[in-house]
């Protein structure tokens, strides 16, 4: 039985590994839904001597941090990784540079210090979050374009990496939807569909399990950190005629 | 037989996948120190499809980035690492926690945005900078201490983690003089001394091979980041008087 240990009220880190969980079918205690006191109590206590920061899986003697290294462990277990050292290295480096992203988003709303509020540094996430927008966004974007297959990243099986992908959508549509909806990854956003087509990550979604984003998380929508829209609907149209 | 991928100029990210090389005594191909136009060829070649940002490692058709994971790859292939798989994923719990680590040091003199100047982000270094002393690096080597066995981390064995802590005390005392010596770590800097010990890697660290810290890297020294003496020799002596 594994059991996952993230903050309840946001999406955050957590949610890369339990959408493995979810997909692979597998059974987890979410220790913090279920118990609101439970993370703080682990990690005065029976994380207290591992964890560096959240999410933390425990699996028996396993104690696995680091979202990336917990949905690999978990997806290598469960049919959710290619197979073949090769293979399952390129995956491995699809998920950490994922991470990568996600902390670098994180960085957008926090650039100085996470001991400050979001409105104590909102100038320098200004800066920070047009570096993001016109720089990073693109080069991440086509980098996961460089990997995908035909239909996954790596390999023709569909793994972590993919469903940590569809993640990292999900959330850079709801933090910047004008910037997201400007660039250019056609083949990255058909593999969202795809992932979020797949059966039993689609009752996820649909179920109470599933969070939603807010300014408390890693993914924050402030509209002052998103760009404006490129074109509008006009102009979009008037291209077209 | 390996080739490494990095910058040339500097030890960078690329040190931590080099002194595991080192340590093991396997044979490599250090591109760029060979080839100084190696590196961007390579980018341009037949790295290309794969690479998203160095040190890349390439062994016959393995292409890995990231550099925890390379040192994980490189240390898992030979015997430094762990046994066991509960043992395996808390080392690269660890290697994967310094990886960010060495994150956060970058983000000290580069807080907006890696496409601006130092001296255009100094006054947000500033803030980013202090932040990073006097709340996260006391975290870090806390965390360290923790997983630290009777010599080694996580095991009683040297591992690759061990090898990436070596340089990232390195690191960090180039970049942060005063407030590494004012940081109580003392079970991390005995490690420190022991790993500097180790035959073959104390021959590398004596080689020319071996690149110095600078201000073009990632562990920079820039007084004005530093924290000041907390006691100059003086008050240190008056007190023990």
């Amino acid at each position: 039985m594994y059991e996952l240990y993230y903050w309840p009220e946001i999406p955050g880190r957590g949610e890369l590994v339990r959408i493995v969980l979810e997909d692979a079918g597998v059974a987890y205690d979410d220790v913090g839904r279920r118990d609101p006191e439970g993370v703080a109590d682990a990690l005065d206590g029976v994380l207290a001597p591992y964890a560096f920061a959240l999410p933390v899986l425990r699996a028996g003697e396993v104690v696995v941090a680091q979202s990336a290294l917990i949905a690999r462990f978990v997806g290598e277990h469960h049919g959710l990784a290619p197979r073949g050292e090769a293979a399952r290295l390129a995956c491995a480096t699809v998920a950490l540079t994922l991470a990568d992203l996600v902390s670098e988003v994180h960085d957008t709303h926090h650039p100085l210090s996470v001991e400050l509020t979001y409105e104590r540094q909102r100038d320098a996430a200004r800066t920070r979050a047009r570096a993001f927008r016109e720089h990073r966004l693109p080069k991440f974007l086509a980098y996961l374009e460089r990997m995908l297959t035909d239909h996954w990243l790596v390999a023709n099986t569909c793994s972590y990496a993919d469903l940590m992908t569809f993640q990292v959508i999900e959330g850079l549509r709801y933090a910047f939807p004008h910037a997201m909806a400007a660039v250019r990854a056609r083949r990255v956003f058909a593999l969202h569909d795809r992932v979020a087509a797949r059966p039993r990550l689609a009752a996820y979604l649909a179920s109470e399990r599933r969070l939603p984003f807010s300014e408390a998380g890693i993914f924050r929508h402030y509209p002052e950190l998103d760009a404006p829209a490129r074109r509008t609907r006009h102009e979009s149209s008037t291209m077209r005629s």
